[in-house]
């Protein structure tokens, strides 16, 4: 298997989802607009993906669970979008295009991600999309995203980030505030589509165990990346976390030190996977993808 | 029965509920802080007494229902909070005390907003809420709500009235844009009680008549308070939409005319909760009494 082509396959399926599921409609105004703006400004789609596979690695059709993918990718949008405002990060540019409210204003991006957050709680509990699945376990994948999604998760990340800004580096605190900030979504990405697929207890468990790894190891490749990456290819502005006085693990431990981190997670992910059998190949191939990026 | 003893011991049990749903924490951190502020600063409950209405009214029991009555609260909550914000109206004051932004900055404001909105839809698919409810049920309700939170509902109200300012008055937009923006939420309010309660589909019709027109009625009577009241009574400042050039009923049509108007939503609407029987009283008193703040 490629991971390259099954990357691209995966997110093509997905944006054409996000299209059915979040299409432009008159009715939807200036606000849904903006909605699909970001939702549409190219991401990588990782969440859905995960989803997806998280589906696959316990034996079910990833097609069932395209809803709470995409629910997934437009909670991270929202988060994107609300994040990028003056109020928060106050970035002009993102995915290589301006950011929402740099093009809608801050009113219209505040309710686009307002908008979006709501259409992902709304999906999640769709009759028309989860027919057929049972009912208690479309209510436990509901609860795993959104749960994850707030105040004990990256909502809560955020405001950690919010208030250690210029605090001096502290590895306990960057390793909380980012298994809030992204590690949360990120696992309940796998641990949705494992749920919705029929998995049992212990397999369920290994997904989340395998989340946790591949969620903190994202967030450190992200650090090496915003260091050492072009804005050209990320198509944000890079060094941008260290202007900002941002509290990140090169800033903690070293860009060294951060690296070898990131490659035992990963390690330790991909094993995990592994144990599962073929379902979960695409699953083993991502966290070892993940530091790729960085080298 | 006497309304004004009905709202305050409803009022009582909402508040205690709330302090159960949303307990101080520390593992929450600022932004639960936030979030607590805000949700803590002393509403009316009006949605949630009628979600609990809503339940009774069909006949059920108000406390199986006090879940979704607090995540409306949330949502509405959380609405308060990023419309007080800058980037929208930018108001100080808010329930006689200072907004959420002015206490916590706009960061925080924004994240607290956030998770309040995310935790409505945690607490709507809460397992432990929701036992012994039958699922699809839940489901439904948790639609109900989401959608009238949503794009085609009270977020897309807001985006109409942002785009609205300083147009020239229209009837037709101003109930269009009241509508999506406050009716839709306090619609939905009775209707996901009638649901979670097993009303019938005529029954819960008919809830869904009289949540919109007393949705209507409701924004008639802000828009006559903010013109006519004194901010003492209200606990905002007074006159602040016509200062901004808010599309309102008395700016469009005249306050008399706005006044007839909601008269005559209000009676259509407690013809309407009659119909339904004695557990229903409160839903006709409640009708009642949305115009009697205004003479």
């Amino acid at each position: 298997m490629r991971l390259k082509e099954y990357l691209s396959e995966r997110r093509a399926r997905v944006d054409a989802a996000l299209e059915d599921l979040l299409p432009a409609d008159e009715a939807g105004g200036a606000v849904l607009e903006a909605m699909r703006y970001s939702v549409f400004a190219g991401g990588k789609r990782i969440r859905p993906i995960l989803c997806l596979a998280g589906a696959e690695a316990m034996g079910g059709d990833p097609e069932r669970v395209m809803f709470c993918a995409c629910a997934l990718e437009m909670i991270h949008t929202y988060s994107l979008i609300h994040d990028d405002l003056p109020a928060m990060d106050d970035d002009e540019l993102r995915r290589g295009v301006p950011t929402n409210h740099t093009v809608y204003g801050e009113g219209m991006a505040l309710l686009a991600g307002d908008g979006l957050l709501t259409q992902a709680s709304v999906l999640l509990t769709d009759p028309e999309q989860t027919q057929g699945l049972d009912p208690a376990r479309v209510l436990a994948a509901a609860q795993v995203v959104m749960r994850a999604a707030g105040y004990l998760g990256m909502v809560g990340g955020q405001a950690v980030d919010l208030a250690s800004e210029n605090l001096a580096p502290d590895l306990a605190t960057v390793q909380y505030m980012h298994a809030m900030k992204t590690g949360a979504l990120l696992t309940a990405s796998v641990h949705s589509g494992a749920i919705l697929a029929g998995g049992d207890e212990g397999q369920v468990g290994r997904l989340m165990r395998y989340g946790r790894r591949i969620g903190l190891a994202f967030q450190i490749a992200d650090d090496l990346l915003d260091l050492e990456g072009d804005t050209a290819t990320l198509g944000k502005q890079v060094g941008a976390d260290q202007a900002r006085g941002k509290m990140t693990y090169p800033a903690v431990v070293g860009a060294s030190q951060a690296r070898a981190m990131g490659q035992d997670l990963v390690d330790q992910a991909a094993a995990i996977a592994q144990d599962l059998g073929p379902g979960a190949e695409p699953l083993v191939l991502i966290a070892r993808y993940i530091m790729e990026r960085t080298y």
